[in-house]
């Protein structure tokens, strides 16, 4: 799992912060993760191939969140996209869309899929072979959701050397691989942990924004490995974090706490703030593993 | 007159150039002429105080010309606008803006007049003390307009020396500086022509994008000042920018000496120009006095 951050900023572009948009790649597969203005922009400047992106998450209908997925819509249509686009959302993006391409006389030469997901309950909404995805209920001013990315259990690693052993035709392997023991023609069975490696962890990935602090959520992305949680306010703006449904950086690390998370990087800054340090230290206090989410970083889960 | 030149690219945010966005001013009045995805950033980066813009035409509903205009909407509903606003466009704006509101539950809290406007034959659509603003209809696949901005003429100079010389009050100096003539208290009558000097010019500027090229545009931004004139293509791509009813930088050149106007920007370049040299090229060997419209730059008229 590989994660780009495009933006990080709140309600307005302050500080040349771009607003708040990311890219998790799971394998060869690109998930776009909220769509502010300027999306397009920040992918080509990031290098993002963002053509092989075939599903997009959107956490709710604000527009520091979403008035740019209009611009990533019309790129594709410019680029003659064929391949079918899924759209996660809270209800209203289908409207959105199909409104401004009514008026801007769109036609979307692909076929989108919109999903309208459970904002109330976590639910899994999306699966491959590789990864699922789930929302994370959030607690903001309109039905919001958090996505919470879990690779699958990946296949256990073939001892090579026990491929000669028992001369194995490669037809047994994926088999083997997915944990079947092995039946030999003399009647003997080889267990499979004799045969294999453990497979590689499998990761997972929490985006949480934007939300109050809420205890469901730190249960939902329970030891995550890392988990993104907005942290608009510092703590001398608590009540203002309590009055607009956000977070301060002290009540998301304190989330970031109580789920067991692996790492924990903060975002979807106030423009208030013009350097981020205060808010990184008061994160920090409570979480120490706690990173900015800066603009163009990459992150590997 | 200063113009801004916030972007100036075609479909897509091609090598780094920002989508099509301008600002004039004209005394202190701020006119933003068409919203490009990203405008609000670029307005930030370029140092705009954009808060003073009362005014905002929008020249046709392509995506490249208006995506940005909810993001510049909701960065004055969070700054508590109170000001009233004018967007002037082809019909659909309003639509666009509502149905926007409506899903994302934008409450606007400044007023917001829709101004329809003529696309068919030139029309005077505003004006100020300072300044006209008349519409340039444009050839393009969906209803477009350019903007012509025509400053008034200005109030004649009053020469100092003639104040002392008559005695003049105070009161009597707006009327001189209109072109009144001195009618003194002994009969005597004192022509205007020798109480002042003539006025500043009166300044103007034309915005003509999207369009392929036209006489009916020469027409009527002749004798402008300064012209802006949309370039998408080389001449290389002629048949191109005829399909897709654009113009290619030779028959941008083409309108400016037809029109006789002063000096030429070019912009809304296709991605497929990673430069800009040839489309320069192009145009000067038929207009001398053309400019690329780089993004960030400011012109005076």
């Amino acid at each position: 799992m590989l994660l780009t951050i495009l933006g990080n900023s709140a309600g307005g572009p302050y500080h040349g912060r771009p607003f708040t948009a990311q890219v998790l790649q799971v394998e060869q597969h690109l998930f776009l993760i909220d769509c502010g203005e300027g999306t397009q922009m920040q992918l080509f400047h990031c290098g993002v191939r963002f053509d092989r992106c075939n599903q997009i998450f959107i956490s709710h209908l604000h527009g520091d969140h979403v008035f740019g997925l209009m611009g990533i819509i019309t790129n594709w249509c410019l680029k003659k996209r064929t391949a079918p686009l899924q759209i996660f959302s809270p209800p209203g993006v289908r409207e959105l869309v199909e409104s401004t391409c009514r008026v801007c006389q769109v036609r979307i030469p692909y076929p989108i899929e919109f999903v309208e997901v459970n904002t109330e309950r976590s639910t899994r909404v999306f699966e491959n072979n590789q990864v699922e995805v789930w929302t994370v209920p959030l607690a903001h001013r309109v039905p919001t959701t958090g996505w919470l990315f879990r690779e699958k259990i990946k296949l256990r690693n073939m001892r090579a050397d026990k491929i000669g052993e028992y001369s194995l035709h490669y037809s047994l392997i994926p088999g083997i691989k997915a944990g079947n023991d092995l039946h030999l023609p003399d009647g003997r069975v080889i267990p499979n942990a004799e045969l294999t490696t453990p497979p590689p962890a499998s990761r997972s990935y929490a985006y949480c924004s934007d939300t109050a602090p809420s205890d469901s959520v730190a249960e939902v992305v329970r030891q995550v490995d890392l988990l993104y949680h907005e942290a608009t306010f510092t703590s001398e703006h608590t009540e203002e974090a309590a009055i607009s449904w956000h977070s301060t950086a002290e009540q998301a690390a304190s989330i970031a706490a109580r789920a067991h998370a692996g790492r924990l990087l903060i975002g979807h800054f106030s423009g208030r703030y013009k350097n981020t340090e205060q808010l990184l230290a008061e994160a920090k206090c409570i979480f120490e593993n706690t990173d900015i989410a800066e603009a163009g970083m990459c992150v590997e889960v």
